[in-house]
């Protein structure tokens, strides 16, 4: 994964998470207006919740939070003007795109990631499969074919397996969250406050509380 | 409690939650900005958290979760200019200072509850006890000994656990909490989101996505 610069902002997301959704979709552009340095950080939440002795997301096992955080990501995803419709199917498995996201993650093509998770919140596709992932790779007019056969190597496979073993002490609970240095924001909400860390920091003033 | 009329912002709140106190410390100054109805619900969270299986708040249960909450509660009252420090117990009881809220929600001194949470946050004084309640209702000139004797009366009690248990059907799953109508909105970031929505009906177009 390699250490960041200062001022960098680090966006650990999942493809099949919901709130990693409005996320997505909006930290390129976001980094963009900030002048800020970003880095995407795909990872596995299914472990994480796992380590927690969870066997599904926290949105599914606790009911009435799960209820409330529909309306909420609806809501959310009014206010940034982005489509959104409820997959009928979550929490999503994304391990082919998050293979493919991960060995991208330094190259223009990762802005893909906004067109996967659309597939899956516009045309409610399941998107752990080739087909989508091809349809997103081709729409792009990179070379589908070689990047996905590449996808299940061990080689990819350790990666990401690493990558979400790093979360953990980094103390990552959910998708998405955001690191600038060691500090944590937990998100959609706080990444202006990310940013602003962010900004401190490559001025050469940080502001951790923690 | 009776029902509200439209444009209203029920502010569902418990003076021993974390969250509940930049919360606290906002809602009166925020509802007169933005020209608002405003009601105040005090409500206990610790029945709500035992009808899930859970012994305590979920900030504790969760030690993942928990160890970040902190940080971010101190991040928020930075940015919102209030004293911050984190109590030494926690979660805190405060039946006591619950009652005496309820059977002044309708009246000025609902405002005193900024002075309780500020007790706790400021001089980590436990608050669910009469000597830090009389501190301060005396500190706001008013009958300090007949509001604290009348609060255990069997008929507060009984209007305590009726606003409780009229939270569980409502969704509630933690505080604080705002309703517009029946729209539920979730911690202090979704305030503005509250507003907006009362601001809404009050102008008879509601947007309500659920």
């Amino acid at each position: 994964m390699g250490s960041c610069p200062p001022g960098t902002v680090e966006f650990w997301f999942e493809l099949g998470s919901n709130y990693s959704y409005p996320g997505v979709m909006r930290i390129e552009e976001a980094a963009v207006e900030r002048g800020a340095k970003l880095a995407w950080r795909p990872f596995l939440l299914e472990p994480i919740f796992r380590s927690f002795g969870w066997e599904s997301s926290p949105f599914v096992l606790q009911t009435e939070k799960g209820a409330h955080v529909w309306i909420d990501v609806e809501r959310q995803c009014r206010k940034q003007e982005i489509p959104w419709k409820k997959p009928s199917s979550f929490p999503q498995r994304a391990i082919l795109p998050m293979k493919v996201a991960l060995v991208g993650t330094d190259q223009p093509r990762i802005g893909a990631c906004k067109r996967m998770m659309l597939l899956n919140v516009r045309r409610d596709a399941e998107i752990d499969a080739g087909a989508p992932v091809r349809d997103v790779l081709e729409g792009l007019g990179l070379p589908a074919d070689s990047i996905i056969n590449a996808a299940p190597s061990e080689q990819t496979k350790s990666r990401l397996r690493d990558q979400t073993t790093a979360a953990q002490p980094r103390g990552i609970f959910g998708a998405h969250t955001f690191f600038v240095g060691d500090d944590v924001f937990w998100g959609n909400g706080r990444l202006e406050d990310a940013w602003d860390m962010a900004a401190g920091m490559a001025a050469g003033c940080p502001q951790s509380v923690s």
